[in-house]
């Protein structure tokens, strides 16, 4: 399944992209895409609904965020060799974690704000693991069976205030509107190899990043298990986990974003995400 | 007011805690201590209350953390500057700003397992500052007023997660139970000054942290502008402002904790915590 959130920012409702693409509405169903909906087992049980019976939702209503309910948006740093090379940094021996803040999250087509006194926003596509059942010290072989599914996040990054302002990356991470995720959480049974997707972005209609979860140093499996020793994983819990060579930190001279940019990103079998870069008034 | 939760794990109650330091319940007034209920002005209108006609909560009841629906647990590292010495860091020009996930907070005196495979588990008392009202780009001047009161917070930390495998803070910050947060929220009229705050730490009885809120490198109102610059602050997000010197890392040996252990820690007019250190079986 290919389960999202529409409606107006704050109200979104559950629903499910039909073969078709169309928006169908799992309101009657479920009360939202987050807790104990998220529960491999109860996913299995809701695949078995009749989807063409389900509600229409109205061509061109918002997407929400994916996910509600996350308590957790982790992510993994330098989790590609070529993006960690063009960033100046090593390949760590063991993953790097950071936060994001949950006040982030934002829906996959919303604007992007640029943040008052931002000269550095860059972008970043990532594959977001979503968690489905509470994992602590699993291993590795197991890790899976916790994971809900997979989305597309969007690790929007201020690298003045990420590594220019003194000490840990959290404060280029997590403006508000920075960790678009969506358009749709795909359940795990939908993406049979997370480590062979292509994944891409886009600025003003440009390829700046074009790669694959393959050449991820730290695999999807891996992490849940390696986090699941530092720290108990809930559902609804988000590790995004990584980038792709080609953000605009590597350029040289670096290029950023500016208010009117349109960003387009995606990964293969998660569906794409379209941001308008605007100012934060 | 001196807001609590009280009951089992998950299933908290509102209460408050009385001049004579009974608790008192709440549940008839306001639906938790989170959200809306935190706002300044309906923290005012709150207290206007009979407390002596609000139902007793029998004695030895159970603490949870003082605050609930938490979406942020944001800290600040090496703001005492005589601390930062003794971590051999320097005082930045800045804050450092870092997350604990929000699943690690706790009550103030539960258990605190000491996580697989550490063998250096440290202390720091904190003064914790809890949002009441969202704040955006606000000034200095302005600060205090989005916020809701104070508590005590025990920022536990794992030295070896968080200094010696590979980048980021958060790996020794996160694991479940390293926030305990309370006993109360002090709401912010009880507390006129909160860079006057005499705060402690025992471990085993014996006096190992002796500070006060006043040699804070960034005090409580710089620190809430400084962050809704980066991201926007929403009630129930809590934020630790940093510890004074006295933590295991800066003994030479360093000295960390091992099961079994009491460390009892507490703060001027915001009460104390008591928590024995137990293996995570």
């Amino acid at each position: 399944m290919k389960l999202v959130r529409y409606g107006e920012k704050g109200q979104e409702k559950p629903g499910l992209i039909d073969a078709q693409g169309r928006i169908r509405d799992l309101s009657a169903h479920v009360g939202d895409i987050a807790g104990a909906t998220l529960d491999p087992a109860a996913l299995a049980e809701l695949s078995s609904l009749d989807i063409p019976s389900l509600p229409l939702v109205a061509e061109g209503t918002r997407l929400g965020p994916c996910v509600a309910g996350t308590g957790k948006f982790v992510c993994i740093g330098l989790n590609f060799s070529d993006h960690a090379a063009e960033s100046g940094m090593e390949v760590p021996p063991e993953p790097v974690v950071f936060m994001k803040a949950t006040s982030a999250i934002a829906g996959p087509n919303d604007d992007v704000p640029i943040p008052r006194g931002s000269d550095k926003t860059d972008w970043e596509v990532e594959l977001a693991i979503v968690i489905g059942k509470t994992a602590k010290y699993v291993s590795e072989a197991e890790a899976l069976d916790y994971v809900a599914g997979y989305c597309v996040c969007h690790d929007v990054s201020e690298r003045g205030f990420q590594l220019e302002r003194f000490g840990q990356w959290t404060k280029g991470k997590s403006c508000d509107g920075f960790g678009p995720i969506g358009p749709w959480l795909a359940t795990r049974d939908e993406v049979p190899d997370p480590q062979n997707l292509a994944m891409w972005l886009k600025v003003n209609g440009e390829t700046l990043q074009n790669g694959s979860t393959k050449t991820m140093v730290f695999g999807a499996a891996y992490l849940v298990s390696y986090l699941s020793q530092f720290m108990s994983l809930h559902p609804g819990d988000i590790i995004s986990t990584g980038t792709p060579p080609g953000v605009g930190l590597g350029f040289k001279p670096p290029r950023y974003l500016k208010a009117g940019d349109v960003v387009e990103l995606g990964i293969e079998m998660l569906g794409s995400q379209k941001q308008t870069f605007v100012p934060d008034l």
